[in-house]
């Protein structure tokens, strides 16, 4: 079996037999007619953040122009509707938690020296790699200044507990670059303080706003964690046997970086020659992938079951993010919850 | 006139005729053993920070472990003493005043492209520019879960205002770069902005550690803003004027890294020519001063009072910093801070 054969895509389909699973962008498009002004405000709120004529302003201008997916905001304003709804408190977070996420991508991109980012070329190529820094830096407090304003009770304090998490896995996963013998354990700890928290305060911020009860709350955090986790191994998936036309990037980036992700890590596992090879083009200076090396990895990830098991993983994560849900009154913003989990693991880009 | 002549440190030393002015390096020796374990105190916190061992906390522990001179973490204690004393809180706000300077200092050098400080290598040059951007984010969240456990009511929320006005004069030093048009106006913005506040900030906080009434808070905050702006004015001219081998780096940094001081400015206003002679070096991509531009430079700066003007400049915010504190019983606290605004303008590196 080769990639032509079985594409990601198609093995995502087969991520539930028991519910109609929509794509991504098919269920983040039905969303936004139900939640009618919730993202718009967000969206709103993003683009007229504080601007001067600065390379720091424009930096981040840039960057927050180029409309994600704003998964986050989603996430923290599907938890204020688990409530009572989405106000002007929960729409604050939801921007505070897009600008923390932005601040992470305008350091990272200096740090990975990227140039593209969403098709366009990054933030730091057009205005320096000073005014990206700077602009994470700005983006940063300017989130925390917002959850203070919003003034829940030790809600500021969580915030910096998970940047501190957020921060310490990206620590981790600097020591392992290129490192083929990094663990999968270590794999699943960068994931856990880099991706996970930030959607686990999304949950938990959206449903504080919303008033929804301590227990819940606990209940929709162990939902978001498990959705980040989900989320971050489909993405390392895509970065290796995505199609490249449809994520919108060159594929292996994530190697190029030194980023030793879960199916790489079982690829070396199950062909120990890969990982001498993989060893072998990380001493180098500039790594540079052979055609070879990279037909070769891509046999691995298909002809050994790495996709389907990463997938698989994924799946089951999706599906434990959903059961924590079990115990919610149903309701709309539950039912959406639920669409989400699934559409992220039934996504291409 | 010529720099062998006449220099900084004997312009400073006529800084004042009614106060017995010692160095700054006598002055905080004397300090230090007056205030027992106050600084040991800080000092063993500093090295005491969390670590493993990655890029991110090697590089904070790099630059934590070169022994500044402290001057915040200072500020704080003495603010302290004006109160009910130093004690673990007054620490705490101590460390995290550092922690904040240092998280600036790393993204500078990465910046800047700095590789050298206080006389050795940057983090950066050891560990790479990622571990200095990562290690800046974290020792930048790490003070302020600091200052959040000590829960000082309303501290939080001026600490992350005050870093929005270091990150808005970052921003506008960024946008002045190179630009030998630069206002004097947009100096002092730049320098209230970067520099003041954190000393405004650490008088503010370790008064409130020591509960000093609000009136007195304000008088001491009044102090560290002018504290603030007479050091960055002499730490201007040092780098243009000063002893190299007694600063400990090469002089004109700031102008390789296209910072328009206020030296700098006044010397442009007072000989046009010299400015179309930078004007010609900062448009090339690397800027380089023959020894021609250096020694005109330098003549200007001498010859035109510039370097008098601006120590003047920094005895007039000193004598307003001492001033400020008029309205505080006198105490062992208070004249403490005097001798410390006194030794600031009156120090060669």
């Amino acid at each position: 079996m080769v990639a032509a054969d079985k594409d990601v895509l198609s093995i995502l389909s087969t991520v539930s037999a028991n519910h109609k699973v929509e794509s991504l962008a098919s269920t983040l498009s039905q969303l936004k007619r139900w939640m009618g002004s919730d993202l718009a405000e967000v969206e709103a709120g993003l683009t007229k953040i504080e601007h001067r004529d600065t390379p720091v302003h424009d930096s981040a201008r840039h960057l927050l122009g180029q409309k994600g997916k704003r998964l986050r905001p989603l996430c923290v304003a599907l938890a204020a509707r688990v409530g009572s709804g989405f106000d002007a408190a929960a729409r604050e977070l939801a921007i505070a938690v897009e600008l923390v996420h932005s601040a992470t991508l305008l350091h990272d991109d200096v740090i990975d020296l990227g140039d593209k980012r969403r098709g366009i070329d990054t933030a730091r190529v057009i205005y320096g790699n000073a005014g990206s820094i700077y602009a994470g830096d700005w983006l940063l407090v300017d989130a925390l200044r917002r959850i203070a304003r919003v003034g829940i009770p030790g809600l500021l304090d969580k915030s910096l507990s998970v940047l501190h998490e957020i921060l310490e896995a990206e620590a981790l996963q600097l020591a392992n670059r290129g490192n083929v013998r990094g663990t999968v354990s270590d794999y699943f700890r960068i994931v856990e303080g880099k991706t996970a928290s930030l959607f686990r305060w999304a949950l938990f911020a959206g449903a504080s706003a919303g008033g929804v009860c301590p227990e819940h709350c606990l209940l929709l955090e162990s939902y978001g964690r498990n959705l980040g986790v989900a989320f971050q191994v489909v993405d390392d998936v895509l970065d290796l046997a995505g199609n490249p036309e449809v994520v919108g990037k060159s594929l292996f980036t994530d190697l190029h970086e030194g980023k030793m992700t879960y199916p790489l890590l079982l690829a070396i596992e199950r062909a120990p020659r890969l990982g001498e090879e993989l060893a072998a083009a990380c001493a180098k200076d500039a790594l540079c992938l052979s055609p070879q090396l990279e037909r070769h990895l891509t046999a691995v990830l298909w002809e050994t079951g790495v996709v389907e098991q990463c997938l698989s993983l994924a799946r089951v994560r999706s599906a434990e993010a959903i059961a924590a849900l079990g115990s919610l009154p149903t309701s709309k913003a539950r039912a959406a919850l639920e669409q989400v989990a699934l559409a992220l693991v039934h996504r291409e880009k």
